[in-house]
């Protein structure tokens, strides 16, 4: 945990926001909750399309936080496969509570990957 | 709902995460959920601090997400008191779950505002 000394309260919900609290991060944990394990080339193409340096920078964020492992699969060039960690897999509660406030308050919305 | 056209693909998830999305928002939200309603002072003097020109976009932003009403109570200066809606009221359940989750993955953190 490298941002604990970032950290800007002691309160839960603040602690994790320090985490994962940016239009990205729990998007990419979506993908590996529902999809995953996924190489970088998969996260990548997402529906969203995330910005290259942006997966780049999340990912080496979330494997600080204990949320993402990654796992090397070619050595020539350096690839690996990313998977959520057992602490990451935990966040699935706050993908439904977010999905579901989602589903009932922005028309047009659904439920992806929980299909 | 102003932002519904930036929006970046039908997933709930996503669709939330363009609302309240940021290191911000929830806990402007989580403050006005266990003590609104509140003046903006004293959603500027929150735990963590947040900086004041943010707090003016991230309220005129869930304001225009349908999460947070104001009401004028001084027309001389203008001051305002904020409130959740019932849309915002709806977001309780993500709040619980990030509490839960960085309360059990994040040494030293607590259920702030619950209390």
């Amino acid at each position: 945990m490298t941002s604990a000394t970032q950290r800007r309260s002691d309160c839960a919900v603040a602690g994790t926001l320090d985490l994962v609290g940016d239009r990205w991060s729990l998007l990419i944990v979506r993908d590996l909750f529902f999809r995953g394990p996924l190489r970088y080339g998969d996260l990548a193409v997402s529906a969203e399309r995330i910005p290259t340096n942006t997966l780049a920078d999340r990912l080496r964020r979330l494997e600080d936080a204990g949320i993402v492992d990654r796992e090397r699969y070619s050595d020539h060039p350096p690839r690996h496969t990313y998977r959520l960690t057992v602490s990451g897999r935990a966040l699935g509660p706050v993908l439904d509570a977010i999905a579901t406030w989602g589903t009932t308050h922005i028309p047009g919305t659904r439920r992806v990957g929980a299909d």
